[in-house]
């Protein structure tokens, strides 16, 4: 594990540092620092407001982690106390991109030591002596070592959507906690789209009052997010989209569109047709009022106008524009929007901000201090750096989209399109961002979908580039999962009464066994084998909403699948491969038995026979290899039928252990290099 | 099931209603009534702010319970909706003893209605209605039926300790919110003890300020707490225990006490000597001040002064105190807490109140009105009812005793010597209250320790006297508590955290298969097996602190000991004593190699091995008793020792199946009635 480190790594403990991010240099020491009933702090040189609440969040962090629960979190004045912190300098009131992270943490058996130049490398060096404390035979202890580290990249963000669905404010502040908890430094709140206008405006109040169902924050929450994000070094990024995604907006302002309204908030998924009216004086007005307001309440320096899809079909249509367009020389939809992206810029650039948007809004004569994010991949990041523009990768960090964590950890923003620019260059690739499309999600299982693939993300952009072995990843990110539940995070809690709601009893150990091998479809393919139109209105308490994007056991029955196939399996690994696909198979007969009470279980009974049937002939594959005889052909041909359709998706749910179970089967022809069990 | 309402229910399907606690008339009707994706509500006759959040909590609820993510939680003014609601008059603004609490619920397939007198009424039948709801082949539905209820006793509390361990205002949000679904209608804050003060007091500041450690509620929150609870139809009683358990007042304020300073807050478990001194006119001006400070901030009629365990040796130390007995005639130590009560009672009284406290108040003198909260027993309650006052039973409820549900469910407070009052008089005891002591709670475990097993307290004061079935309340309440999981309560969640905790490694699976199996001593065995006083300081992250009260497994482990040794048994429930005994014995290798990495574990190593010789013992009892031959004597001999000494506790738990495989080895000594398998 962990093998690119190896070099900087001398003992065999240090193999066990389970860390996410791993730190950029990690020298270990001899012994360990023994904490018995608690950790005492001193803090000298610089701090401030937000660094002293950070240290006593990081005491109640590990009050929670440890069960230390009388932990006394003052910090001791006089230097005295088991882990001495020391800033250079404070970090800046509205904290900034760009400002130092890095840290250098001692840990000896007489105590530890952590230096930063700035209070936030003191905030990621806390979190880092976090996920160092372990159990050991004398009580809890960090083990001795040295850690120098600063981030790769200075944007390291998460992007939720609360439109589509909306997501209360603690929901979002345990997600805070756990980017915090993997250093990552932005959240960007995508507050609009058409399917809702999620903040409070005072000049426009029809905005929430039409365009949220009564879901929205309040200005007073919103400032509360921002200072909690900031006692935990995270900026927060606003975005309202426009001029398209706004349908939400003519709920209540009918005028800023393209056609004639009513409005009303849009229900379905996609793109649509409403997008504002570049065209008319008082769309600016509104939006210099708007974002003025926006920017006084956001104090960071960054402001996302999204500009992302517009299918100009309004514009199209409304003979007005076409005569403006005409009269402005504007030969398509694209430069009318490039208009309307100048005219943007420059409100909100009026009102002290830098704009930020989505690929779309790239287009040269804009100011070089504007942001692209790219969900459209490192071409466009590396064409926007060569026009002067930096900007952030967002292509294959999309969560809702439901990738094994290892796919995104092999998307690097300076790969592809961004390697060949030069070293100047490459500094315009800021960094990243996980993105969290909400069509699917709730405040129920919203944490399952972010956690803890997020974290493989955070570590890309944290840690140095030829940090690639996918075993350690995942062995590191099912710690790091593990540890979030003591921040409150749900991903784990949440699964098993959402079993049991489809179950319909309150046992769902039958459920389980079925879900744990399941994941939802992957990319778009939900929408396309919708049989009706998905809505922001329907539930979400069926199997696809339950289940989590990566099955953890389908990967572990992998590995021994290919452990076997390779005659690499030792006996226990067989026994286990066995001991769970007699599982599988059995339990059909179980959930048989429940579906008849639940609708939210018919949906997967053929899943469920279909697994049944794939166990039982990956079993009889592993009889007749055993036996190192060929299958017999009929069996072969009707079994490689089996799983090939077991390969598809059905109920919207991909049967993930099907790939194994197939290579199982397909190796019955091989010609066995080994016995079973060989090493 | 639910055998002693057979009379009531004329159908089986009305067997399988999962209602807690059980109302006092349900009549099956035919059909259900089928819930499409949503549930529509409207409200007719008596509303008030109470009330229409109670509705939007009713609706957000069964959000959360099916994952109707958008369900409307708009009110339909019309009455055409689904479920019609209908309360003859308001609950009154500060919600009173004894208000009407009765509701009668009909459903049939087109729509439900519910009626009550008050708008509690309606509370308590929403909640009925909740617990309704089932999950089904065509959807989410509500069996037709009508329900007539009302509760027994008009008192039916729950009672946590925040002053040996805070618990912070979200947890106890969280913990009204089990009580209201159980139909509680109590919370009975006891706010300060030695071993702190926990409510913020502007008049004396040093209260909080030097007995809390920083621990305590503002007045905001107190203000929070009470409105949240009477959106539930909660009464908050307010306890500041006097004049012993005061420790934590003397921290600021040592003049109260009856020696001389400086005092610090205990940190120690017991009963202490500190006093407040009742012959000081200080104390009484003092004593004025803040109750009327409090009596402001907490408006429920009753204020619960304690008056428990004053162990007298200040008041015989002091010269003063002694002579001011002999000046006013007061013979004893218990004379003079007389004298302290009547003043504080004037005090109370002046300010709008009625007195409540522990048996120790109980005196001829006081006023009639004034409560007995009796921790002594239902004699208690006798005496006091004959000479006029009203009383609550919790001798018997105390859920820190690590009792069985069974062992509270059977204590009614109306038995024993209650049973011997007139009806009149019977009418004096209003109810009972569970009590959460916490010398071991903490926010992490204080759900698992009040949750499920208060649900069947709460039935006991609820339902009619003669539901006794334990059966089925197990059933019902088991049911309940993992309903609970959708409210928000962490008693099941937050169990694998703390086994983690305890294995040292992100696999606890290992350290549950036997945490399933154990129980923390009962009584006050934790205290008297203690190696060193318990503090209030001590982490709270042992295996005693993680384990339930009461294990699950060891109970249904029993039963099928029960019916195996009755010949009862099917070969499957032979099948699974056989499985969870050889995985028993066969899960002490893998404590065995996780211990040394863990302080935690090391302790319960021990128990762990005992298990797994238990269980084999155990498994060799059922051969031998398949065998239709007796056990060898030296085995017989051997083993019941083995399974004798497992029944002692062990690092202050309890192997919670040792009697059940006790009882299998016992039994190889008898005549085997009929064959294993025998029906």
């Amino acid at each position: 594990m962990i093998a690119v480190l190896a070099v900087l790594l001398p003992s065999a403990s240090a193999q066990s540092l389970n860390l996410m991010p791993m730190p950029a240099k990690v020298q270990m020491g001899n012994g360990q620092l023994l904490l018995g009933h608690g950790l005492s702090v001193s803090v000298s040189g610089a701090q401030d407001a937000h660094s002293d609440r950070a240290i006593l969040n990081f005491l109640k962090n590990l009050r929670s982690q440890t069960g230390w629960v009388a932990l006394d979190t003052h910090v001791i004045p006089d230097g005295g106390a088991s882990l001495l912190i020391r800033a250079g300098r404070t970090s800046l009131p509205v904290q900034e991109l760009g400002e130092d992270e890095s840290y250098r943490l001692v840990v000896n058996p007489s105590g530890g030591r952590l230096d930063a130049p700035t209070t936030l490398g003191i905030m990621r060096g806390l979190q880092t002596f976090l996920q160092l404390v372990q159990t050991g035979a004398q009580g809890f202890f960090v083990p001795a070592l040295t850690i120098d580290d600063a981030p790769r990249f200075p944007w390291r963000g998460l992007m939720i959507d609360v439109s589509r669905h909306f997501i209360p404010i603690e929901v979002l502040k345990r997600n805070l906690d756990a980017m915090a908890a993997v250093k990552m430094n932005v959240f960007h709140w995508h507050l609009s789209d058409d399917q809702g206008f999620r903040v409070e405006s005072r000049k426009f109040p029809r905005l929430q009052e039409m365009g949220s169902d009564g879901l929205y924050y309040t200005q007073d929450e919103v400032r509360d997010l921002i200072s909690y994000a900031r006692d935990r070094g995270i900026r927060i990024v606003p975005e309202f989209d426009m001029p398209g995604h706004s349908t939400s907006w003519f709920a209540g302002y009918p005028d800023l569109a393209s056609a004639p309204g009513p409005y009303a908030v849009e229900r379905k998924f996609g793109v649509f047709d409403p997008a504002m009216n570049p065209t008319e004086e008082y769309t600016y007005q509104f939006l210099d009022e708007f974002i003025g307001e926006m920017a006084q309440l956001f104090p960071d320096k960054y402001f996302h106008i999204g500009g992302d899809e517009v299918n100009g079909k309004q514009w199209d249509a409304n003979p007005d524009i076409q005569k403006f367009m005409r009269s402005h020389d504007l030969k398509s939809n694209a430069d009318l929007q490039s208009y309307f992206n100048q005219r943007v810029q420059q409100i909100v650039s009026r009102h002290g901000k830098i704009m930020e948007g989505w690929d779309e809004i790239l287009q040269a004569n804009l100011p070089k201090d504007i942001v692209i994010q790219s969900w459209r991949g490192q071409a466009s990041l590396a064409a926007a750096a060569r026009q002067g523009f930096r900007g952030i990768l967002s292509s294959g960090y999309y969560l809702d989209l439901m990738w094994p964590a290892a796919q995104h950890y092999a998307v690097d923003p300076i790969s592809d399109g961004t390697q060949t620019l030069t070293p100047e260059q490459q500094k315009a690739v800021l960094g990243g961002e996980a993105c969290m499309w909400e069509e699917y999600g709730s405040p129920e299982n919203i944490d399952s979908k972010i956690w803890p693939r997020a974290a493989a993300i955070a570590e890309r952009l944290w840690s140095p580039q030829n940090l690639t072995d996918v075993g350690s990843m995942y062995a590191r990110m099912e710690f790091v999962s593990k540890r979030l539940d003591y921040l409150g995070l749900m991903h784990h809690s949440n699964y098993e009464p959402m079993l049991r709601r489809i179950a319909g009893t309150d046992d769902a150990s039958a459920v389980r066994v079925l879900a744990d091998v399941l994941e939802p479809v992957k990319d778009y393919t939900r929408e396309e084998l919708a049989a009706t139109p998905p809505s922001s209105l329907d539930p979400l308490n069926r199997m696809v909403d339950t289940v989590r994007p990566e099955s953890l056991l389908a990967r572990q029955f992998a590995h021994l699948v290919d452990q076997y196939l390779q005659g690499k399996a030792a006996p226990e690994q067989e026994a286990t491969m066995r001991q769970l696909m007699t599982l599988w198979r059995d339990n059909d007969l179980r959930i048989q038995s429940l579906a008849p009470q639940s609708f939210l279980l018919q949906e997967v009974e053929p899943v469920s026979a279909t697994l049944a049937k794939l166990a039982a002939a990956g079993l009889q594959a592993m009889d007749y290899r055993g036996s190192g005889k060929p299958a017999p052909a009929d069996w072969r041909t009707s079994s490689l039928a089996l799983a090939q359709a077991a390969l598809q998706p059905r109920a919207q749910v991909l049967l993930a252990v099907a790939p194994s179970l197939q290579s199982l089967i397909v190796a019955t022809g091989d010609k066995v290099k080994a016995g079973p069990g060989a090493k």
